[in-house]
Order: C-alpha cells, then sequence, then structure tokens
C-alpha cells in the first residue's frame, strides 16, 4: 500500500520529534509507558489482584507487544543496528520487554518491568526544543558547580552519623532498640535528616539529650545543602543577567545581542 | 424609606471595597466565612456535639441565612445576572449555601459547607490596592519562572519513587509492611520528604541501608526546589533593583521614575 | 562606708553595660538566671526530685532572695520608679519573683519560674555596641520585608489544611483515627510540616493516596518561605553591598564612608 | 638495601602529597581507615559476629599493626618528635590505636577505634592543591560570616523550647508521657525540628492545638538559617563576581586578573 510511509519518513517519525506525526508518536509512546506501569503498580495490589488479575495480565501483554514491535521498528530502522544494542537506551529498550517473557518461566518476576521508568527518560526529546532541556541545563550546571562543596558536606555528615551512632550505641545499649553500631548509625540518619520514623527511640536521660543536639545539629546544617544550592542557581543565573548579555544554554555562549532569539554561535533557540 | 441606601449605592457596597462602607460590608463577610468556618468544626468536635449541638446547628442556620441574603444581594445587584451565576465565584457563593439546605433532606452532608473557605479568596480584593496584591504578584512571577525547573523535580522525583519503591517491596516483603508496589511507594513518599510516621519501617539490615541511602538523597534533594524557589524571588528582586527603576506589578512595565507612586502606563498603585 | 560606690554610680552599674564593673553585673545577672532555670527544670526531673528536693529547695529560695534584691536596687535606682514599675521589663522582673513566693500558699505554681527566660532579653544589652544587634536588625528587616509574603503563606497553608484535614475526614473516618475535622486538621499539619509522628496514619488505599500528595505539597512548598526570607537576607546585604556604601542598621541611613566607624547620622557604632 | 628510600625521601612520602609516591601512602592510609571503620561496624552487627568474630579480629589485628607502623614511622621521621606527639593529629593517631592494645586487658573498648574517623580529616591534605580546600574556604567563610545570626537564631529558638515544653507539661501532664519539663522541652526539640518521632504525642485537644502552632511556627522558622547560609553564600561568591575580579581563597586578596591561575599575592592555586 503505497499509504504506508517510506522507511525513511518511518525513521523521521521514530528518531526525531520535530513535526506533528513524530510528536504524536513520541507522545504515545509516552501513555503507553504510564499505562504500563500503572497496570504493573495495581497488579501488585492484593486486592485489585484478586479481582482483576486476568484482565492485568491481557493488557500486560498488549503493552509488552506494542513494546516489542517499537522495539523491533528501531533496530530495523537504526542505520548502525548493533550501535543501538549496545547504547544505553537500547538496552533499556530490551530490559523494558524481557520481563514479560522471563515471567512465563519464572514466578514472581513481574515487578522488573518498572525498569520501563527509565524509558520516560527519552521522552524528554519531545520537549527538545522547548523551555525543558534550557532548565534542566542550568539546574545541571548549578549542581555541578556545588559538586565539591556537596562531596565536603556529605563526607561531614557521615563522620557525624559515624560518631553519634557509637555514641548512642554506648550510651542506650541494646535495651533500647540500639543493638548494633549499624543501627545506631541507621538512627542517627533517620534523626540527622528529620525523618524520624520512630522504630527506635531513646529511653535514657542522657540518650534523649544527646538526641535533642543531633536534632538542633541536623536541623541546622540542613540549612547548608540548601544555602549550597541556592547561591549556586542565583550565580548561574546572575551570570545570565549581570552580564547585560544573553547566554546561551546550549553551547554557554556569552555576549548574545539582548533580543537574540537564537544563539549565533550553535543555533539553538533561546 | 429615604435612609435606604439607593441601589446603585447599594451595588457599590457590595462589589467595590473603596470606601468606608463598602470596606465594612466586606469586613463583615470575611468574619462571617470565619465564623461559619469554626461552627462547623467545633460541631463535627464529640466531645463538643453532645453538648451544643443545639446551639450549632441554630448557628449554621443564622449564618446560612445570612450567605443566601447575601447571595440573593448580589444576583438583584448584578447587572449581568446570568454572568455571575455561572461565574467561578457565582459557583462558590451558590455551593456555600447549598450544604445546610441539602442537610434537611440527607445525612452527613454538612461538612460540605468548609466550601465556604473559597469565598475566602474573594475577601483579598479588600485588600485590592494594598501591598498584597503586589507582593502575590512576585511570588507568583518567581513560582511561574521556576514552574519547569520544578516540573523537572516532581517527575525525577516520582522515578526515584517508583524504583525505591519497587526495590523496598522485594527486599521487605508483605512481612514488614511492605504488601503491594502502591503502599512501598507511599512509604517512599512519607520517607522522601522527611515525614516519617514509621507506621511502615524497613527491618532487615539491607531494607535499613537502602532507606539510609533515600533518606540523604531526600535531604539532599530537599535543597533543590528550595534553591529554586529562593534564586527566582532573588532574581524578580534584583530586576527591580539592579535597573535602578521600579516594575509595575500589574502590568510589568520597567523604566518607571523612583519616585513614582503609580504606574505610568496602567495607572496602578505602586 | 565611703567604699560603698555611691547611687549614681551604683545605677550606672544597674543600668548601663560600657564599663567593667556594670558588664560583670550584667553577667552575674545572666548567669543566675540562667543557673535558676536549670534547677527547675531538674527539679521536675522525677528521678532527681526525689534525691535532691531539699538542696533544689535552698538554691530556688537563694536566687528568689537574690532577684528580689536586684528588683528593690532597681526600683530604688530608678528615676521613674512607676515608669520602670509598670515597664515591659519591670512587669517580667516582678513576675520572675511572684511564682516562689506564692508556692509558700498554693502548690505546684514553681514551674512559672520559667518566665524567668524572658529576663533574657534584657541581657542582649551586654552586647549593645557589639556585632548582636546590627545581625538581628538585619535579619528583623529581612523578616519585616518579607512579612506580607508570609501573611499570604501562612493563609494559603490554612485553607490548604482545613480543605485536606476535612477530605481526610469524610474519606478515613473515626475507624482510622480521624475522629473530628479538627482531629484531621491536626494531622494536616502534623503531615504538611513534615513532623509525622505517626499518631494517627491513613489506612485505605485512597487516603494513603491522598496523604502522598499532600506530602509532596508540603515537601514543594517548604521551598516558598525559605526562599522568601533568602531573597530578602539576600537583598538586604545587597543593598549595603551594592550600593558601595555602608548602611546604618539603626537609622537605616546610606552613604556612610566605606571607612566610617560610627554612623555620622545617628552617632550609632556600625 | 639501597633500594629503599632514603630517610628524606621516607620523610617526603610520609608528610607530603605531591608526588606519586606520596599521593599512593596517603591514599592507602585512606582505603585502611574506611576498611578498618567497616571492620568495627560490622563486628558490632550480631549475626556477623557470631559467624565471622574470628575473621574481624585478625583483620582489626592487622590494622591496628600497620597503624602502629605507621605511627612510629611518623615518630622517628619527625623533626620535633615531642611536637608531634602532643599535637592534635598526634593525639588522634595514638588513640586510633590504644583502643585495640587496651581490648587485651579490658572488656567492650573496641568501638572506641572509631576515633580513627577523625583520621580522615588529615587526608583531605590529599586534595590539599585541589578544588576542595578552596570550597571549603568558601563555606567557612559564609558560616563564619553568619555565625552571630545562627547564634541568636539558636538562642531564641532554645527559649522557645524552654517556655513551649514548660506549657505542654503544664497542659498535657504525666499521663500523656510528658513527664518532667526536661521530657516535654526533648518534645518540643523533636517537633520543632520536624523529625517528629511520635514517642510522646499530645493527647488533649489543646495540646494538639498548641502542637499545631509549634509546628507551624517551627516550619515558619527552618526557612531563617536557610535563608542565612544562602544570602551569606550568595554574597561571598557575588563579591568574587561583582568586584570583576578573582578573589584569592586563600588569602582573600581581590584585583587579581581574570586570567590568572595562582594568587599574585601568595601563588596559592585559584
Amino acid at each position: 500500500m503505497s499509504l504506508l510511509p517510506s522507511k525513511s519518513r518511518l525513521a523521521h517519525i521514530v528518531f526525531e520529534s520535530d513535526d506533528r506525526a513524530s510528536k504524536t508518536f513520541d507522545l504515545s509512546v509516552l501513555l503507553l509507558i504510564l499505562g504500563s506501569l500503572a497496570v504493573v503498580i495495581l497488579d501488585y495490589e492484593p486486592s485489585l489482584n484478586k479481582k482483576y488479575h486476568y484482565e492485568f495480565y491481557v493488557l500486560e501483554w498488549i503493552f509488552t507487544g506494542l513494546f516489542t514491535l517499537e522495539y523491533l521498528l528501531r533496530i530495523w530502522l537504526s542505520k548502525r543496528k548493533l550501535g543501538y544494542f549496545f547504547s544505553f537506551y537500547g538496552m533499556v529498550d530490551l530490559l523494558a520487554i524481557i520481563p514479560t517473557y522471563l515471567s512465563l518461566f519464572l514466578i514472581n518476576t513481574q515487578f522488573l518491568v518498572v525498569i520501563r521508568a527509565l524509558r520516560l527518560l527519552r521522552v524528554v526529546r519531545i520537549f527538545k526544543l522547548s523551555r525543558y532541556l534550557r532548565e534542566a541545563e542550568t539546574l545541571k550546571t548549578a549542581l555541578r558547580n556545588s559538586r565539591t562543596k556537596i562531596q565536603l558536606f556529605v563526607g561531614t555528615v557521615l563522620t557525624i552519623v559515624l560518631i553519634t551512632g557509637t555514641l548512642m550505641f554506648v550510651i542506650e545499649g541494646p535495651e533500647s532498640g540500639y543493638t548494633s553500631i549499624g543501627v545506631s548509625m541507621y538512627w542517627a540518619i533517620v534523626t540527622l535528616t528529620t525523618v524520624g520514623y520512630g522504630d527506635i527511640t531513646p529511653i535514657t536521660p542522657l540518650g534523649k539529650f544527646l538526641s535533642s543536639v543531633i536534632m538542633l545539629l541536623g536541623y541546622a546544617i540542613i540549612a547548608v545543602p540548601t544555602g549550597i544550592v541556592s547561591s549556586e542557581l542565583t550565580a548561574v543565573q546572575g551570570t545570565i543577567q549581570s552580564s547585560g548579555k544573553k547566554v546561551c544554554p546550549t553551547c554557554k555562549s556569552r555576549h548574545l545581542d539582548d533580543d537574540a532569539n537564537y544563539c549565533k554561535y550553535c543555533g539553538e533557540a533561546l
């Protein structure tokens, strides 16, 4: 049927996302991934599993069939088939369909299909030319700039956790639930991050006093990473503003004119 | 009686809030809404309900009567009655009185009157010309600017929740309370947001270790949205300051004179 | 004895804090307040109360005696005795000694002496000329500037609490511990602020889902007040820096010379 | 054997870290410390202790032997042996090996070897010329600048804790678990820092209401330290940027040329 798109047109639809057909394709894949994730989550819900197990089973095979088709299509359309196969996305696409086939031979491997969540990463491509990548770029630059500060911070936190964990293990002991240094360190992390499950809590007055100090410390030092990221984000945006010039988010060229809509160095939309 | 205000004067009092009478009207409505909300909350308190149910019942009908009067007044005074009826505020005003009448026929619908809380939105109008709207504008601009960053962030968080939820479901299993992937995801959200109820907690060493990692992760990434909003607010205010010029919060015109009290483009008070 | 300081010298020691004697006096009062607070806290500890009740009793009367002496001294030295008596600090000084005398007649009023904590406010005076007041000024300016934003924020939070509290009361009901709208609102605040006691937790799937949404919301909106305060503090400091001029923290005069140590308008130390 | 490095070469390897051999030495020490900490933590795990106690015992003595060798080497190579012995790092190095020898005579002192975590501080030296120290410098400057603000903040928090703790002790009383003012203050800290264990929770309506107020307060004031650190970090970085000049992180000299890689005043790498 000449109504079928040509192979090069199909490749455009599958690999690009700059016109209607290709955007529709990407959006359909996005919805299929979300739908398939919803089915797995609901299928593991004991009450729903009893009632609708058969429906979920059928749906899951429909999703897997469609993803298998898409996978074969991608291999067929790819110019460097082995390159795609061994690429990160190629492996993710394969891992996203294998668990369902595995579940024919093995019991209880169905939960592995949550790997499909990783496929969502690719879908960001739909918004390729949009503001998403630019913002992600700003975030990434700010996080990259604050990397060493955050490493120092994590090191400090882990040292505090080790020392307070050991102290609490000695002070409270196994009777209060602090059965080992490892468990005490778990408690210290639960406390320092202000999660505070309450599955292990200090009982002795000295333990309560030390806990209070750790909590106030945790309360104070939570300010540090937030401050780091805030100031980096302010700095990254400040660079853009204080230079009085636009900065290209893709190639980082500065000195663009204020009224430019595209970077004059790399042509990316600003 | 000629002492009664004319219809146009009444419309001014009800719809505007720029002189004494109209401000008093708005303030009375505000207090009636708060009083009526208090009565509903207290009426649902079992101990108070026993003692004062009759008093609450009478008060509720007084409030409903006054709100009904106000609603009819608004319809009567409105130039485009149907336009008001189908507007957002028109529907909220109607929904705020219906539950009490419904409760004559149906049992236990009384809690629906908390819809009245939405009526508070209108009361912001009292402060129309004041600094509130301007500040809300700054907040809204900052939040709008950081919208895409926050969407990216929520997407990342939900992916982390899905993957760690599934991992914990596999590691801990139903014996520890992780009865389904859904429940595990609920636990992951409780942990990542540092709420930490403690209704479900990891028991196995591996589960405790993975939880610790998630907590530290949550502790680190809470820095990101805070950093985003901080830097945006700084940027929005920086724009105002660095330009050396006032910026109109309503029409966003810059280049206003420093000593201007009103925007010269849209006339809004600065 | 001529060795006793004159009345005017005594007044200087008690009311000022700019030389050695007056600073020593203020520091002694500070230590007495802290010591007396420690005694009250320890006295209410059941295990310590049994053993050392007599010692605590004696110490408490010594502290009260010294504070009474100080109070009488302040009245005697004060030029406007009634003015001092009815001033805020005069009332606090009086309330700080009354509970001990009251405890002669009434049982269990001893805890009221924690009012003494308020006396610490006065002690900030010791650091009057130091950097403390200046920093407090910066903090206060930033908080004052962000007042309206924070009011808007608290209003939004309370509306969310009312609506989610009512929803959870309807969804979960008394069987899950949500016994009234008031208790549900208490739960909503516990959840939204990420405290998460776990005394009341959702049990139904729908309740867990709604809770998850509220937690993510709380996680997101905690960013807002932090962002507000951060950006205001940045702005306040930015004003100081960007003007290239010092700003007097007391009278807010700008255009001070860079090498000035005292404000040339109000004479305050910078 | 002439293949053995000379004493001066050995001293270089042990005390410096600017060439391959010395960096390898530092890295080995780092790995030995981490390994030894892991062995102690695992040894205190009851289930592992039963199975592998002998293996852990042997490993612990191997680590202690190596650290003892290193300690003796440092003393032998040190020019001022007494100076090293009484220095902070000298004491830490000694305290890091003593507990194992002590455990020959005393029971259950093995946990003291977590003191070895302090030895990690020295290892930062490996990254001496790298970006770590510079970033740590920025963090330290920001924290030092915000010291007084944070002191004021901690003072305010402790006063709130004392007063709300006492109030809750009076309102709730020992029946709800608030057995003393001290325990109530512990509860207030658990609540204000949003840790929320849930081991002590308010039961009376008045207690729940006061708790809600404290939680919202805690939620609001957590913004303050974060804001302080954020704005200080922004200011420290702003100084660097707004001056249009690099600032040396070591000697704080400004007015460095933009393309400088080393500070022209102190020679430190930028």
